[in-house]
């Protein structure tokens, strides 16, 4: 819709770096020729996938895990990065089965979303996911996560737990409830 | 609804540092005795707000911003950190002010949100603005924000644009639409 020239990356290198995380320092030119240091994370650029798993037309799969960000368990929808080689849709059912021991024969992309894309260059793909079928593979999680059956006429209650916070995981439900509005 | 005890946080330290990020290495002991080497990002814990500006009942207004970490501009929601001593509210009315040129003399919230509990600690207060009025202030913008009116009856379009990607903004246009379908 816009055509708006971005500024130019005029030199970048790496301030920071540990085991998972690399910060990488810019130097930009806007285009009315105001300079500015930012700073930003180099991502693997791999994508990630967040599934909503239907176990019938009305129930969800929901996971509780424990976020070392918050130091608090949280609930949300099975996610994970996709692997060199995976499609989207591959990633999804490989997630699904090491998290809540299901495959899908059906997979709906409901959405592209990033994440605070100031600072990171993640995306992550959202889909719907039915017609499934038990599968277990082994994941790598520390301890087994709980897995959570909701009814997704009961939404507004999952919205108002403080537990269930994930921008993703609201934007996934969101987008869920309005895929099932007008193709339910 | 469950009690689940946290792992143990064993030893912490940081582990990378740079002007904006400071990463912290966690050393956890899950309840069933398995030990993890973790990292997060360590917060300024301050909060931050999103707000959804409505100019009149039909009318938002969006923001078209550089992003460094897509490096690329994205449509979104006016948002910025809480400043120490403000409330969520003070820092929306003060966020309005810098990025789209209004005050609001009604906020509601909608919902806490978070960011990849996993890594990080940030907290972000989604808001919906009414009643505006003309007021600037001054932001620390590189370049001036482009504001973008767009009708609430648009809303599929705007899921559909690739440059509105953020989760956060995905979620506030879904919760806002949600909203106005109640209070109309």
């Amino acid at each position: 819709m816009r055509q708006k020239k971005l500024p130019e990356i005029v030199a970048s290198e790496v301030v920071a770096q540990s085991r998972l995380f690399t910060v990488e320092g810019l130097h930009l030119k806007f285009t009315n020729g105001v300079e500015r240091q930012y700073e930003r994370m180099k991502g693997s650029s791999r994508g990630a996938v967040m599934i909503i798993p239907m176990l019938d037309a009305d129930t969800m799969l929901l996971i509780s895990e424990y976020s070392a960000g918050t130091h608090r368990y949280e609930l949300g929808f099975p996610k994970g990065l996709i692997d060199p080689g995976e499609t989207p849709e591959q990633a999804a059912n490989r997630e699904l089965m090491e998290e809540v021991g299901y495959g899908a024969n059906k997979l709906v992309k409901l959405k592209e979303v990033t994440l605070a894309p100031g600072y990171f260059n993640a995306q992550m793909t959202i889909l719907l996911a039915f017609d499934l079928f038990e599968q277990s593979l082994e994941g790598d999680e520390p301890e087994p996560l709980e897995v959570i059956p909701w009814s997704l006429s009961r939404s507004d209650e999952l919205l108002d737990n403080p537990e269930f916070s994930e921008s993703r995981s609201v934007a996934g439900l969101l987008l869920a409830q309005k895929w099932f509005a007008t193709h339910g």
